[in-house]
């Protein structure tokens, strides 16, 4: 109900004073069992308004929450740089000055280098099965025991799926191919990068393209075919190498932790819910656009996957980098080893089914 | 809110009859925006009482919703041959008889032969897959219209991953091993098999166990790990084989379509959401289950992968099956045409995305 509808019923209400105005509203009151007082929370985003699937999923996420509600759940979502920078909603929502945010877990390695597995692993699980390890493998208890520190709430808000390994200016076949190669990557696979002699390169979203396109990086990796083809990279690059570092990138629905548990049940349960649904449109939706993506490359793209030396040395590299993060870090050794035990359990699994179903299927 | 407690402050309202007293119940009523009034909906399922995943899944799926109504939407569960028995939910729901039922599509094959390709299809889709195709890539529009012809709307209702081929007595090596071998093996899988020359047979799932033990079939197949180690057929046969028929079984919530019509939009998004939770939920507790119940079989279960001979006889005598169907039904012709068009636009994106992280991390 709007506040005007709300005034008018009030004033014919007011008017009348009858048994039956008052009878009237009793009725309504009947069904309004446990909805709780009106809310409204300010969630800001890292992604630009309405960006697809990413901006549109948490746009029809707090559609969904208000409509669940009944109208007494609002969530006003503000795209990046309208409320915060996009990479400042961590710490505002965080310090209390908006309710939630809509992000990325890759984002918050420097807050503490655990935050990194949440949001998922080189060379390791799919979305389908991060989100698995995060609900019935111990993976949620710990991110919700490290974000309290920062009185965080985190909820799993949307997942990529698979993404491609990256646009490359020239064909990579060996690793003295990739030696002093300037890349936009940044993350875990960055860092693996880096110990195979790669030049990891920061660069805004907004820059990306035309630093490929002028030579000024000689590589790029972004999602999958249908947020790159946005992008423009099929014009600047012609070898497009299929995944490696990014097998099931996690997004987050973050509330601060107050905030959150000061709502009722019945809005935690909407939000949840919600989540629930957005995590499964969102995977499915870059799945088709994806695949509607690639059959539309231009001709001058080829795929191509690195090579097993490659693939290999890029493991080791992992090794390495999970190693020493887990000498300088005892949240990161605690989350690696919940995730490797998982992994482990899960694959005995996943080898016999859903990777028996894709290889014979073939 | 009772309809006790309904006479009883109304009768407070009575006796102040104050002007507070109205306010009051208007300022409950101004957050009981659009939520109509309470429903009762008789859902029926095809499980026993609690039968693990399928059955818990949708009692918290019920339970959602009355959460997430604030108490306004109720779907009460009946397990199997309470209300009605497991197979005639279709029958009594379309009749009006009841509102809802929760069960696995492939059971309604007799209705149509075209529902079958709903519920999944030999060597074909993953879950993630079949619900893209669903709702992405057109099949939920000839779901909905061939449904429709029964006065039925069908939402996807869970899922259980990728199953098992089955148990077997003895070792199957070749095409002659599967000759005159009697199996418990319903639907599209075990037309393909007949095609084998299996004699595939109907069993009640209470009579499964003891017939295999005592040898009066020599094989079963029935979901996965977890499932099927409840059943015990670890105990009544040795050679356990991967899958191959049912890639990505889809389960659902139907409802009496004049009933759905008429629910509020509100609730009609509860159910909506709700379902998709359940979805996501019990294809990741199927992939945590039976990734735990593999480890705990007994050293005597050998796993097993049916030779490429068999599979690619299966693919043939698949071929076969579906273009006999195709003649015969043209419901069923059009929905093949709309899931194969989807299968060969996914494979292209999935080869070298999901099937290539799968096979590079081994």
């Amino acid at each position: 109900m709007k506040r005007r509808d709300f005034i008018t019923t009030t004033a014919i209400g007011a008017s009348s004073l009858a048994l039956l105005g008052c009878r009237r509203a009793e009725e309504n009151k009947s069904v309004a069992i446990n909805r709780g007082k009106k809310v409204k929370l300010k969630l800001a985003t890292s992604w630009p308004a309405h960006f697809p699937i990413m901006g549109t999923g948490v746009d029809t996420f707090a559609n969904r929450c208000k409509q669940l509600s009944g109208g007494s759940l609002e969530i006003q979502v503000y795209p990046k740089n309208i409320l915060v920078p996009a990479l400042q909603v961590f710490d505002t929502t965080s310090a209390a000055q908006i309710d939630a945010f809509h992000s990325g877990v890759y984002y918050w390695k420097g807050k503490n280098s655990a935050f990194s597995i949440f949001g998922g692993m080189p060379l390791g699980l799919t979305s389908e099965e991060m989100i698995t390890w995060l609900k019935f493998g111990g993976g949620y208890d710990l991110w919700r025991e490290l974000y309290g520190k920062f009185n965080l709430y985190p909820i799993i808000g949307g997942t990529t799926g698979p993404q491609m390994g990256g646009w490359f200016k020239k064909e990579i076949q060996t690793l003295a191919d990739l030696k002093g190669l300037k890349m936009r990557i940044p993350g875990l696979g960055g860092e693996v990068m880096q110990r195979l002699g790669v030049n990891p390169v920061l660069l805004p979203a907004g820059e990306i393209y035309t630093s490929l396109e002028r030579g000024t990086i000689d590589a790029t990796e972004w999602v999958g075919p249908y947020l790159d083809k946005m992008m423009g990279f099929d014009k600047a690059a012609s070898y497009y190498y299929t995944g490696w570092h990014e097998p099931g990138s996690i997004l987050e629905i973050t509330l601060n932790k107050t905030r959150w548990e000061k709502l009722s049940t019945e809005h935690q349960a909407i939000i949840t819910t919600a989540s629930e649904e957005m995590t499964g449109n969102m995977l499915q939706e870059f799945r088709y656009k994806n695949a509607q993506a690639l059959q539309e490359l231009p001709k001058s793209v080829q795929i191509k996957s690195f090579s097993k030396e490659i693939i290999r040395a890029a493991k080791v590299a992992l090794d390495e980098v999970l190693y020493d993060e887990s000498q300088k870090n005892d949240d990161f050794k605690r989350v690696l080893q919940s995730y490797q035990t998982f992994t482990q359990l899960n694959k005995a699994w996943d080898d016999i089914s859903t990777k028996n179903f894709l290889e014979i299927r073939s």
